[in-house]
């Protein structure tokens, strides 16, 4: 099977990272920090090297600054929901994902207003009119960095610089660029980091995380016992502890640190530098085939990873659904949970057959995906399909 | 290493369930419900068998009306916190764990009400007293069903016939007994049921779950990506999907299904049988030692599975350090995320040892144990300690 479904979660992940979460479940699987023996102080250990990884993969100081969560969506709703008063005003961008776009959405009833920045018919994004957008009550820009729909590269730092200097907090959904892309959370003047541990970062899944700065104050959205200060019947007020509540998953985090390691070893340049090719190679080559539309900026400075088409008006998931049946080729065709990013594309109708591209897939598999795209627009340009 | 700590996470997992997350994650670790593809298609029906698996053992029709959790502090928080709102009322016990205080607690500023029921110095629960404090605005009753401090068993087919007839709902933590004690979500008339993946289910840290009867609307508080409905930027309102958002821990839920086959296979009796035995003649002999306190009702209709002590008024903290780093067994001291629980029991400064046991523990394991408390109780005895 050649997968190309990577934005959804990377597969395969790493060996070590497999080993290492067996390693953890089989020989010191405990409860992380509940008690003092030392399975449990090994597995609490090995949770905080995950941390400190974290931490110096996104150049964040304090790793206690980094609350893990299950996945990438929890990361995003703590720092929304938790940031965000009645009254306030949150600017975000069409290319977002529901993940996003839900959360805003969804705190409207509580007198919570948002505008949401229109990006062009690539997905890119104008930050002069995230400025534009700015109020009185603006207290949070929320944009992703990648988007999971064009690959476009949102300018994370520029937005960073006029969330600084507009004293309002900047928060980043990584979740298609941890792992891949560098991301400095001090130079880019990120407030709230959101990521995912399963995707780029080749941990497993039910892993993730919330960088929060330290000047940021966020509501708890789940209380419960921390295995600190027990005695209180008021969440401890500490970080990460006031938002990690109950068991972690703590097996699952030892492996986000394989995986992290994984990428220091490999290098993070190495490993975007490889996707870059892949994307380009890819980009170039289906472009000259007749009938098929490619979306996003389609350059290496501006798209990573990710690319969507269309063939004609042919739908999008039986496009995938031959690609899966004939060629067992894995994509992702529909709306990707990014409504308003196929609205700025124009593909809100239709959908979109997403190719995603991870560190371990291989010229010779874009290559085959490259003539599988062929025969099939044939078909299509045929009126077969 | 003889492992006491089954009450935190169980330890080990039977192998079946190490394997079948290995080969999820090895031969089918796409995303669940985000493709259409033969991988993705995979781990969503094997999802979907875990939800079937966990239907049949609490006698659950529809496996959709069971939310899958990353832990069962969220399922205590979405069913606390999706229930009640402003002007309710909210009725508990003392013996709970921090993961329904702190979240009732947190509702105090939003004007929900609650009242602690005081359990007597065993943890034993009287239900008139829960009658009693019924009100008007009463929405909600939560209890535990086995307390992680004293074992003891709440009587919650009881409780439920006093919600169902004062039309109150009835949600129970089983964090402690799902899996050993038989759990019919019909006739205990249990409304909402919280339960940990990782503690007697056999499931790997990062899984849960919670039960949501059909006529319990509970409002969402996470919202992202669903895999349905994307077109719309509210979340959708079916379920599961409506309190399910983002990445699910796809192979760990698959483990936990293995799990819970694994406990079909042995029979859940015989598997409470077992810990029955355990218990019993634990407390038996533990008991005959001079000098230390068991708490708990002491007996095997009342208690199960998990023994708290003290010696004389050595620190627990200090007690457990020597079961360790002595004896190589490993318990949990201190106040168990039970603070009221501890006030109870009158524990609350001096904390206590918690022995939990589990499946796999042994007859030797707990000869052993009694040898080692022996040991170390003569030693406090002697003042040495």
């Amino acid at each position: 099977m050649v997968y190309f479904d990577n934005a959804a979660t990377t597969y395969p992940k790493p060996d070590v990272v497999y080993e290492k979460i067996m390693t953890a479940m089989k020989e010191y699987g405990a409860n992380p920090g509940r008690s003092g023996h030392k399975m449990a102080l090994k597995i609490s250990r090995g949770i905080f090297e995950t941390r400190e990884l974290l931490g110096k993969l996104f150049n964040i100081d304090n790793p206690l600054n980094i609350v893990l969560t299950f996945n990438c969506t929890e990361g995003l709703n703590l720092g929304i929901k938790g940031l965000l008063k009645p009254g306030d005003h949150v600017i975000t961008t069409s290319m977002e994902h529901n993940s996003v776009l839900r959360p805003i959405k969804s705190m409207e009833k509580l007198g919570i207003e948002h505008t949401i920045v229109k990006c062009d018919s690539k997905g890119r994004l104008n930050v002069s009119d995230v400025e534009r957008s700015i109020k009185s009550n603006t207290k949070l820009i929320v944009t992703t960095h990648i988007s999971n729909l064009t690959g476009t590269i949102m300018p994370i730092a520029d937005i960073g610089e006029l969330a600084k200097k507009s004293g309002i907090a900047y928060m980043v959904d990584a979740a298609q660029s941890a792992g891949i892309y560098d991301i400095d959370v001090e130079r880019m003047n990120i407030d709230l980091l959101a990521f995912p541990g399963h995707k780029a970062l080749f941990g497993p899944q039910g892993t993730g995380g919330l960088y929060i700065r330290d000047n940021i104050e966020l509501t708890d959205l789940f209380q419960g016992g921390t295995g600190s200060a027990s005695h209180l019947l008021e969440q401890p007020n500490i970080l990460p502890d006031r938002y990690e509540s109950g068991t972690a998953n703590g097996p699952g985090i030892v492996g986000l640190g394989a995986g992290i390691e994984y990428i220091f070893g490999k290098g993070i340049n190495n490993i975007r530098k490889h996707e870059e090719d892949l994307t380009e190679h890819f980009i170039e080559e289906v472009g000259k085939i007749d009938g098929i539309k490619l979306y996003g900026p389609l350059n290496k400075e501006e798209q990573l990873g990710v690319v969507s088409l269309n063939i004609k008006d042919a739908d999008s998931s039986e496009v995938s659904y031959i690609l899966d049946e004939e060629y067992d080729i894995a994509v992702r065709p529909g709306l990707h949970c990014a409504p308003l990013a196929h609205k700025s594309i124009g593909t809100f109708e239709q959908g979109a057959v997403r190719f995603s591209f991870g560190f371990f897939n291989t010229h010779d598999e874009i290559e085959y995906a490259i003539r599988a795209l062929k025969a099939i627009a044939k078909e299509v340009q045929g009126g077969n399909i």
